[in-house]
């Protein structure tokens, strides 16, 4: 078995949907485009989730990795 | 395609209408006109918002990074 | 006694079924595929749990270690 | 156009009037003296206000700076 | 006296019986198995406490050093 | 303007009266006695203060710096 | 005035009864036996208290330093 490395998934993910968990209960759901080291990623149309139900289109938005639960291509 | 990094987007951003949401439930519209590594920023003409309804006008503002869950180009 | 160091286990684990327990009460079960350094891990065939029923489908995610109380393999 | 760098703001403050927000929803009014690369900062005739109205005289302050949101030029 | 540092504690009690408290009330009871300088540690046939009950069997886990407020042999 | 370091406030207050406020609502009153980079305080004849009343004496107290939300020279 | 170093209280208290308050309210009295740069501490005789009453007797724990709001010798 070859090891990948976690973050191999957000290289495989570029350009592709991902759903996004943060703390505090917020999910986005969108295109990601590009993160660095730190888990921040950049998500094009950008929606923001509460409890399965769009609360807001954000178009682009820039993410702080910090706050970032999981990422997950859909 | 050529990969592009997250803080591009505040590059670009620059002197232009950016919607950032904080921890804590604070939003704050206004203009950006610096940032730095650590997602510090200078918004100008910034406005704090809360449910989408203006709460103060805060002029220009220093941001920690640190408190910051994204940052949106409006 | 030779003495393992804490991450032998995610090495042992991998490949196999995870029980992962978050801050904020969220956990994770399914498959361990990769990890790295901070304890950031990819979980294949992912579940949510929510007081042991699952609450969503999540496929493939990218967990921050930051976030992570325990890793079991199940 | 030539990028500032955001802790110029803080520069240019010293010696001003400045409004700083907290965690927790603390206020500071007062004048800046000094600040580091940390953003621990010296208010000095520093009064904590709530809600806008004031709740104490502080007189000199030393602010660790991991508990600023933002600092605001008066 | 020889002053010995903190981690020596987990050295010596490496294969024994532990109590470990964590964030949020949560207490792991087992056999400690290994450590690392992050206070990251493996405890097997670990028990999830509530209030002294018994809360769930977990058998082996991970358990990340932030999270621990203290570890006590048992 | 010779511009002051924030710590300078610190070094002046050594042997005198400050107050002292922690987060989650915590006062300390008493004499700085020493200080650290990271602002961990040596404060002797410690009081804890409730809304501005005494709740406890604690003599002399290494308060970790992380906790500090500002010191204040009485 | 000879500046003495914040952690040399801990020096001074080893071997000595201290009592420690950490995050969340908890007290922890007993026997302090050795330290590291981190606060990391181990306290012998160690007992819980809540409100100043006693709420489990825990022998000796590993109290990592990150909690630790203060240590102040008895």
């Amino acid at each position: 078995m070859i090891q990948e490395r976690p973050f191999d998934i957000l290289s495989k993910s570029s350009g592709k949907q991902v759903l996004i968990r943060l703390k505090g209960g917020v999910y986005i759901r969108g295109t990601l485009t590009s993160f660095d080291a730190h888990m921040n990623v950049v998500v094009e149309s950008a929606e923001e989730l509460d409890d399965g139900e769009l609360k807001a289109k954000l178009g682009t938005i820039l993410l702080r990795g910090g706050n970032i639960i999981y990422v997950s291509p859909a």
